[in-house]
């Protein structure tokens, strides 16, 4: 239907699809401690990861997993909550995504780190086909590191889905193998 | 402040923690496919764990994680959408919670699976610190095979979280070193 | 449009059409005195009622009308709430629907009857003209008791919406002239 | 704990409790077929009742029981709904309240009526204790006619409850015994 | 498309177009003083104005602006708060409404002026383009003075867009230069 | 109760108060032709504003008044919104912020503004009582012009109060009589 142009499909670096999206905990999403609940949080990242998922594919882009999230930081109710992410790695129709979650001290205007996440999205067309989408391109040392630490975890994620045998998930058994 | 009692650290089956959280999805959940958000999904899932966490512990719970989740199947407007969630394994003062999600035709009635899902929850005290739960008894053999499993993802957990050596985790190391 | 299939038209029981939804009590729910609004019990048991309707009828239901509901109990934020909805007999092309609603108590696991409730439903076509269902055949005897119940329940109706004469409305008279 | 003064316990006309709540139907509220839900009207009827009741009692109130509700019209996304309460009969420390609702077609401008119901509210204090409230006092004919219905209507409701005896419920049993 | 019929483009006057919101104010709509957010009221006004636009024009109307709003009174969690609306000025494609908010006192049913807000709406068509308006015709002291004061307000608006230039902002310049 | 400390009250840049909130429009927000409600792009701006304010000033901030707001572009259905937030200039205890509003596109990823507005807070102490807030250093020539403005907007709000005679509006009445 649309035909893709050939600069659609130049690489892009992750700061081209940097998602920020800032936003307090409303009162309709805190738990009975008056703490965000887990649940919103997932979904807002969700939100986030999915724009940086666009905006580097230029395509409708749909949740195709998460990754492991641990929640280390309870998000009290009225907290300037900040939901950072951009795209680590893209491979031929799926991309990974990164979220970091920071917290700010009303007071202090202290930034603190609340949670780390990893999303991964399909790009799409119109009839929901799995579409190709541009290469990611990594520029700082930490982009780079993540951009390698992605293909360890689509690894992880093949075995644990039982479509990939775990003496293949050779850069994954390196790490359990070695040392 | 309260005692805990003797009958309430008493192990209990995944039976008596189940959780079916049945419900239409609502037009305010839907993506520009006119399909079920996967955050919103995500925040589904945490009440119905957190329920079955709360049931097991009759404790206030918080999420501490969420495992690896992949998003199969895309879950239109209007669709029934069941949400199952029991307690597959209780640690000191956390569990984790399997959660199966299932999606029915208006038309035939058939039920097809659309997710599955970890979620780990601690229970807390009034002060919001851990507190000791009751252990878990699996029963059936599924229930068995989740418990068992259950081990294996919290060293993966530690792992990852760097808390513990690759080489320690020895349940996981197995599955990359055997065969 | 569609064909209505002979094995879509055989009568169901009861527990083919039962609905649980198993939710908490959130902040956006609750009045001054922190309990749920009335107003958001009813839109619950209306959803869980209509999924009920529709896994009996395998049709687009809309809400017919809502008979007498009694609020006994308030229901503090932060509870777990269970909705159990089931067909409690099929007339033509509208059912009635029977809503037992339960709250628990976190710490014994004590479970409560706080209300019970009683919605009919009409099965529509694309149109949105009303279409042929299933009979419903009852099996316990709390099933049966219901089943009867309807009848009069109905009676009620048509005569409150003054479409039948208090006279002929011999199963409801009874009530009123024996004894 | 607040004294009752005297002039809180004179008796209020019905205009003095009326309460106009006029609003769009929204996007989050509609069914598959694009029109309100059910439950989401039966909720709207409760805010506006529940002022209604406030109005007169000058009290906190909590819904204590709905009356047969009948929906005979629906209502499509987009439509501005009007929905009209007021106080239809006080008695010692509860409120009945009649609720109408009214559709508006956007070219014609012509309003139609598409509910009628009924909604039973208590006072309390702050304890949630229920508390005495001013009577009511009817003025126009429609006033007076929703005033002596009002009581059947607490009698059907006391036998349907089992609190009263079908053969005591005087005024309810001549409608189906006399003609 | 559709024909303007004669009668649809008659002039109205304010009491046509009235439209009253009375609601409470929820536990999700508050910041953390357990005060209604600015944002959600400004929110309720455009609904509210929206339909007084409707209303008057029959059309399907768009927010075009929102003159300067002034918070002078905090709002608290639970009030009754009623926002009353009507079209004060009718031009060409557009229409200016007043909008005032008043809340009332539980306990003495006191009732006083929480905001006052001026908003503006454009009726389109079918097609998203601005479509003719019946004039209005202001009735009371009030409504008179209203309407005169929109023409200033207008070509406030066009001076302040750089759609007008000041020194032809004749009505306008009036107030600053004159005494 | 809480010490002003010395470093609190420093000067500080717009950059530093600079909030950023992107997020997708959903269906929830959506009018009639599938566009965002003005309102839900009104409490949207308060959110991000707010937000701008309380950084700059570390307090709880409560909305006192929305300068007037133009709506040039309608915003469909599963857009990305970016709207972006600063402090322009901060008066004793009250500041104006700014507020930009971007929507992009997905296909070229071209962004255009759709929105500018002003909003102004007041901070204030745990009583509610308006408390001294840092001055601000504007930077960039864009925001030294918005602090000059700033000035003349404040004059034009106390006029339209009627807390200031036109003739003593300088800086205003010079824009009505130059030229």
């Amino acid at each position: 239907m649309q035909k893709t142009k050939y600069e659609d499909m130049q690489a892009k670096t992750p700061s081209e699809s940097k998602t920020i999206m800032t936003d307090l905990v409303l009162p309709s999403e805190t738990n009975p401690l008056n703490n965000l609940f887990g649940g919103d949080l997932l979904a807002r990242m969700d939100r986030a990861a999915s724009i940086a998922a666009r905006r580097h594919s230029r395509r409708v882009v749909v949740t195709a997993s998460v990754n492991h999230v641990a929640f280390n930081r309870s998000i009290p109710l009225g907290s300037v909550v900040t939901v950072e992410a951009c795209v680590s790695r893209a491979f031929k129709t799926s991309m990974e995504t990164v979220i970091d979650v920071w917290i700010e001290d009303r007071e202090s205007g202290h930034r603190t780190k609340a949670n780390e996440a990893i999303y991964t999205f399909v790009a799409v067309d119109d009839m929901g086909r799995p579409t190709p989408i541009p290469a990611l391109q990594p520029e700082t040392d930490l982009e780079k590191e993540r951009f390698e630490a992605a293909l360890r975890r689509k690894q992880l994620s093949l075995v644990l889905a039982g479509k990939m045998k775990p003496s293949e998930a050779t850069e994954l058994k390196a790490i359990f193998t070695e040392k």
